[in-house]
């Protein structure tokens, strides 16, 4: 079982061809719809009052919802324009609402769990929760700009902490204070000496570093976008449902490899709808293991 | 054989570490020492009176010079500032010189030239060398911004041409009047009818679109590049070499995703060093097939 802790969110989203108001959204609801692909997954989460059942029902099709909280007061709102060509995205409006202040805690139901991702909430939130599991066999953090530049030393004591840690490029140049992303990686790494290191460039792919070594992993090249929104948090949340799923007593490189191929997958679903409709839409097993074949078949050789 | 139609240039390099001046370069130079690793090859060029001795040499110990045309004037001179992370050029002078109304010719002894390289010169330029290859086994054109801008219809009438196609994703996307990539490939094929376009990307690698299928590469992941200048020349430059030097009765597919990985490697090359120099001392064969093996492994499988 995969534990996901992160942000359930009504979210504003406005793209050139249309405005969407308070539909579902939030990185834990992106990563545990795409992990829950794969392997079990329980949320860790707060709500407000004002979250409507069906986006509740939605999401308990998909996760275990023991861990979501209901708070008195407003569900976390997020509201932001993207450009012209989908890939510059402007915040308009950030409310925290009941998100302010949560002490998250691990359900009893979620013993089991031994694969946690910890979203880009609050490093200190996430060293809080992942304390909660005595024997976590494999954990992956996310951070955002906003913690890196107001609780830097918290983000890498998180990151001292976990497996692996996942963030965009522009992040990784932030925390790292260096442009060229390889020298990103390895200042990032030796500074927190975390074993694996995932770098992700949107619509170019991913970067996987680890000892020496560096797997690029390109985009999945789609004709059609229509909001970019979620597509990270569905890619860290296929690669945890993956490495979920295969359970391996010790993590092993080549199913970090494999989940980066899920990871990208999932993410090309998820920007072909709005909001969390392409990845709710990529039910079928068929359809996600044919466009992980044709992607890795197009790679050259 | 294949031969190289291109520009030779005196550059002036500025970047926020070094400014270089009047150093041997041009799209024909940097295609050309590329190509020269896997294939013999043969240059079709105009240069001034004032193109020192030593750079000729340089040119003559890699490629054919039996092209390479001295007219009274000057060479073409390009100056260009880098910015800070290397990934932007502003282009502070252009002076065509003895290029301006360059007529090419093709020497006898490129007579068994079966594989053609036509660099972003003006397309009627190429147009008119491209028809003095009678039985041409594969030709390649490259393009840039102002024959879009400018000759957009013979940019297409020479796409129609030849076999392939190379541009930037920012000239695909001026040439298609288009953002999304895969579309501007369809749009791109439909109107030229070109089997194989290649889009070059940058760092981010490249895309080759034939028939209705993508090739994805990332690109080679360095931690140091000090001068961009010639990496995409480079880069297509190593894939008609490759292909010159499998020499195949018919193109096979399995033989042009080899010549991306090329392509990626040699452009890894071009930009470790200032000018032409990382290309010259990428002469190894060993170091080259090194790299392009720790490429390939690098993709997630």
């Amino acid at each position: 079982m995969l534990t996901v802790f992160g942000s359930v969110a009504l979210d504003t989203i406005r793209t050139p061809k249309r405005t969407l108001k308070d539909v579902l959204g939030g990185a834990a609801s992106y990563a545990a719809v795409s992990a829950s692909r794969f392997a079990k997954t329980g949320l860790v989460a707060v709500v407000g009052t004002d979250l409507p059942e069906r986006d509740r029902r939605t999401l308990g099709r998909h996760a275990v919802l023991d861990g979501l909280v209901t708070r008195p007061g407003k569900t976390f709102r997020y509201d932001g324009r993207y450009d012209r060509t989908l890939s510059v995205r402007t915040t308009i409006k950030t409310e925290l609402n009941v998100l302010d202040g949560f002490r998250p805690t691990l359900p009893g139901t979620y013993a089991s769990s031994r694969y946690v991702y910890l979203a880009n909430n609050d490093p200190d939130q996430n060293l809080a929760l992942l304390e909660k599991f005595g024997r976590a066999r494999f954990s992956m953090c996310d951070t955002i700009d906003f913690w890196i530049k107001t609780k830097r030393s918290s983000v890498i004591k998180l990151m001292k902490r976990t497996d692996a840690a996942i963030m965009n490029d522009s992040e990784a140049r932030l925390l790292a204070g260096e442009d060229n992303l390889a020298r990103c990686a390895k200042k990032i790494r030796r500074e927190s000496g975390v074993p694996f290191l995932i770098i992700k460039k949107g619509e170019h792919g991913a970067l996987m570093f680890y000892k020496q070594k560096v797997v690029a992993a390109p985009g999945y090249l789609l004709e059609k976008v229509v909001d970019p929104t979620g597509a990270g948090d569905a890619f860290a949340g296929a690669m945890m449902g993956y490495l979920a799923s295969q359970d391996s007593g010790v993590i092993r490189v080549r199913d970090l490899k494999r989940a980066m191929i899920f990871g990208n997958v999932m993410g090309s679903f998820a920007v072909e709808r709005y909001g969390l409709d392409g990845l709710l839409g990529a039910g079928r097993k068929g359809a996600i293991t044919g466009r992980a074949d044709k992607y890795t078949s197009s790679f050259p050789h």
